[in-house]
């Protein structure tokens, strides 16, 4: 089939043997590629109550169908597996150039499975697998690791997936790096990554797509190219990546601050973009990801002082939430440093944050003491004990051990779990959007299929009153509407999965399908596969894809109790600007439901299976 | 009635005298404030064939209905008058405190007629009306003017408009300067002012505006204000203005480059906002406009060199470009320089921009010669040449003297009009939106009511994927389709109308009404006049107020052969992002008649203007 490479490879750790597979049209046809197919191999292969540890659970890397092709912003992969942190299905979506060149090297999906006894390294070179000892990069953080890596390979072109120590040690938190700066960031792949001794993947290969028609698709990629540029949705990435989100989410109450307590808190605009640029931190670099025209990634650094950090990745609006205001730390540099470090041990910065200021908050209520924690004094804001509680995760030492299995294991362990303030979802740590700032965010928080997560969160623009009409939310809203919420949530997340199948830039799409006009997207696939497909068929895979990741959740035990949100994000702020606002959350859950067609236990019903092609699926959940 | 102060205030300059009207509730009903009365006032006092330079002109000023209520974004007021330009209906929107402390002072117009003999202002304290003798200001330039006035006057709270030496000298792209840094930008309002031998209007107040409903529409300012804060639309313009657009317009081949010659050229990126920010060149300053959180009003200045500029308003996109890129020029110390001076002399900075390309132009293909020049050179790009011709136009010296009248007449003059590079629409010099790049401003600018003008251009948003719905333009579109390109124009004028009678800054509409949702606007009138009004009312006070400004212009001799492009703007680019595009404005004037009601000659029914309650015109028309 045009547009796809048609292969699977499949490299077994136990045994050190790969072997290629072909991939079933049908599968395309129903799964479109990336986050769509990596969740029907887990699914598939993957049974209930894998320990994700265990050699049983499995790594599956899976480019999109655009990944690679030069369309714009098809860039990105999903690595899918069954999270350590929340048990249940996970999907890290990431960038760079790893996804297209494993692509070139000639497959549409890379599965691990097993576990090796040494430290090792996968090198890919189109259809060649090599086993590398990796004994002596072991230990090594992540941008060590990948220079030693590159060293030793000793050809160009190459892409690196990889873990720092963290992975290594099992830190739950872990991630991996993808070549320069980019990271799968939530969930734990990097832990899972390490469980089986694996350093991480090099990939190149020198294969192209083939394209059913090229000159038509040539005009597509040129369309979209232009959409991106022309679009006035993603100017503020092209100028400073994420960072400037900062003000633009202080103005709506929407930073979390100390913990989610605060609607207000005027010095988080020192972490500002603008505050960075200011003082010339912003270096320019080659662009990390292929084919994008966004380039959001940016690159700084700290000339001098206590946090001096040579060039490295910048945070983005995330970390700098979750490291800076949610920990009620405005000192900007100290976040770069911060950040510096999650990256080079390979941690996730926001599941770091939100457990640092959750022990922050422990720490000021008595519940915990500082000789619990190895006489660190965590008070609010206190930017060297983040950094040093940081070294303790990413090292797995001391009260780092605990703190590295996420906010949800931490407070479970302390006994603090009924305290209402380990901000989580279905173990998940809780990103830096309230939803009492934007509604929306709730229902999306409280039924996403990896926990808190928002990236599943086009609905954001739905709150900032852009009508999802593709979607079937033909209305308008604003932030604190309690109206058509739950029917927002679904559109974005089935959105969200078609766009990580078609391996899109989230910026990139937006840009392109202004809010969820899929129909570009259909008009690229034609030339690009030469298979007529409708705007209705990539919805129906979007929808398709969420029930798949739903069903994958309900066999692992997941329940409608667990979709809900931490109490705290349903009291108000007495202050700022989302001030007394609470989503009427158990409401929209209802009306996402139903929408969704789920039983009101949150159970896809056999005839919403049956419409999606998924009646295989009933056995195991009716 | 409520909202409003009820009152109109006329001087008449040749006697001194000043009087009170009261205005008629029906004509608020129907043009609900600012443009729409003005426009009102200006059809029915000055008649046909009235000299623009002639005591019998007049200048009405009107805030609009939402100007100094507290309405995020409420702080505009329109000069309508007769332009010398062009010779047809002239609005120009400007914000600052004027409109706001003549509100206060007691009044929702003021109408400026006859003409003083010797120089003169007008200074309004609540009913007081004093004419102070100017002649001590005559001849200063603004920023002067404006510190010797306010020192003469000896209070605090005042708001001034005030002309520059181009104003005094009927240069006729000459405009005012509104408090510090705003202009009635375009079509020579302030040689109108200068023509009355009236140096500038001086006000100050103590009233309030009464509301209706004060909890409520305090409410809907709430609203507002946080629509308006976390609006994705108008981020970029809060951080630095429109400088940012320089980039932004790059990439889709809209800055215009070399007397709309070039589809693209590299250097025009000198000119952005980020290059300004690199170099530290915006200052914080205090707000200038009313009730405004957007702050798209910056400041800079370039502390050495030899274009050194003390601290004062920044250019914006349209003088960047239109002093800039469109003369070939990627100096921005020079553009911050060109700036500095035409805010000083009180001239338009796109006119001026444009009529110096076409200079250039000229000498460059030999039909003016450097001798016609008083020994100037104007080869393309030669920032000193421009800084030369503007302080000669400013000046009204040697050839300046010509250019000041704008680029028909210098055409005109110099027997060129014939040769297809004079960049106008009826007189009016075009503004710095490319109509090959965004198809919708081809149309629009052909058929808007004061010749180009870029400010009746949200059609802009249509042309990047935003469906106008609530204007009745449902589908989405991309920039370069052909269809509802005429249907998205009327809708955009007809929003502009309404925007310009509320007094409100369309980028703070834009975020409010999100894409023309005046249901916003409605909910706040409501409880402002206690008035029920619905969305419909509104739309179709913005198309009386279109329809009422055609009419002027018919009265005025305007013909559907009026309504046309320069020939050069229908010429496809051969490089850069909109090469070979040309919009097909011929058809597109043609869906744009029908959309609006006129017949194929460009004039409205009979059946339009009945049902438009202009039936009272019809005798004039036909």
């Amino acid at each position: 089939m045009k547009g796809y490479m048609g292969k699977i490879l499949r490299v077994n750790l136990s045994n050190q043997v790969s072997s290629e597979e072909t991939i079933d049209p049908q599968i395309i046809k129903q799964y479109l590629g990336g986050v769509g197919i990596a969740t029907k191999i887990l699914y598939d292969e993957v049974p209930q109550n894998t320990d994700p540890f265990s050699a049983d659970n499995k790594l599956i890397f899976a480019p999109g169908v655009l990944t690679g092709t030069g369309y714009p912003g098809g860039t990105r992969f999903n690595v899918v597996t069954k999270s350590p942190l929340t048990g249940i299905w996970l999907g890290s979506s990431s960038a760079g150039f790893f996804g297209t060149r494993l692509r070139m090297a000639g497959y549409d999906a890379l599965i691990i499975e097993g576990s090796s006894k040494k430290p090792v390294l996968i090198d890919i070179q189109d259809e060649k697998v090599d086993f590398i000892d990796a004994s002596s990069v072991w230990g090594l953080d992540t941008f060590e690791s990948k220079e030693q890596i590159e060293k030793k390979l000793e050809r160009k072109n190459i892409s690196t997936v990889l873990i720092g120590p963290a992975g290594e040690k099992r830190v739950r938190t872990a991630c991996m790096m993808v070549d320069m700066g980019r990271f799968t960031g939530r969930g734990g792949s990097g832990a899972v990554m390490g469980s089986k001794n694996l350093k991480g993947i090099s990939v190149s290969g020198t294969k192209k797509i083939e394209v059913a028609r090229n000159k038509e698709f040539k005009e597509r990629i040129r369309e979209g190219v232009d959409a991106i540029n022309t679009s006035i949705a993603v100017y503020p990435y092209k100028i400073m990546g994420t960072t400037l989100a900062i003000s633009r989410e202080f103005e709506s109450g929407d930073v979390p601050t100390k913990n989610f307590q605060l609607g207000m808190w005027e010095q988080s605009k020192d972490l500002d973009g603008m505050k960075m640029a200011a003082k010339s931190y912003f270096k320019e670099m080659p662009p990390t990801c292929f084919a994008c025209p966004v380039r959001c990634s940016k690159f700084t650094e700290v000339p001098d002082g206590p946090y001096k950090v040579n060039l490295g990745p910048a945070p983005q609006y995330e970390t700098l939430a979750a490291l800076g205001s949610n920990c009620l730390n405005n000192n900007v540099e100290s976040v770069i440093k911060s950040n510096d470090l999650c990256s080079r041990y390979g941690i996730d910065t926001i599941s770091t944050g939100v457990t640092i200021s959750f022990i922050m908050e422990a720490y000021e209520r008595g519940h915990i003491t500082s000789e619990q924690l190895g006489g660190i004094e965590p008070i609010w804001g206190n930017a060297d004990v983040i950094i040093e509680l940081i070294k303790m995760i990413g090292e797995r030492k001391g009260i780092g051990e605990l703190l590295g299995e996420g906010v949800k294991r931490t407070a479970e362990k302390l006994g603090l779990s009924d305290k209402g303030y380990a901000i989580h979802v279905k173990g998940m740590e809780v990103p830096m959007h309230d939803p009492r700032s934007l509604f929306s965010f709730g229902v999306n928080y409280a039924t996403s299929s990896r926990g808190a997560c928002h990236l599943r969160g086009p609905s954001m623009l739905f709150d900032q009153g852009i009508a999802m009409i593709d979607a079937g939310v033909p209305n308008r809203s604003t932030r604190f509407n309690q109206k058509e919420k739950g029917l927002a949530a679904k559109a974005a997340q089935d959105a969200s999965n078609i766009i990580e199948s078609l391996g899109l830039c989230i910026f990139c799409a937006i840009s392109v399908a202004m809010f969820g006009m899929f129909s570009k997207m259909a008009e690229a696939l034609e030339p690009l596969t030469g298979e007529y497909v409708t705007v209705k068929d990539i919805w129906e895979i979007g929808e398709r894809i969420s029930n798949l990741q739903r069903a994958f959740n309900l066999r692992e035990g997941i329940t409608a109790e667990d979709d809900h949100l931490p109490s705290r994000l349903l009291e108000p702020f007495s202050e700022g600007l989302a001030k007394g606002q609470v989503p009427n959350v158990a409401v929209h859950i209802k009306e996402y439901y139903q929408a969704r067609g789920w039983d009101p236990k949150g159970i896809p019903t056999e005839k919403t299976l049956t419409r999606l092609g998924l009646d295989w699926i009933i056995p195991n959940l009716h």
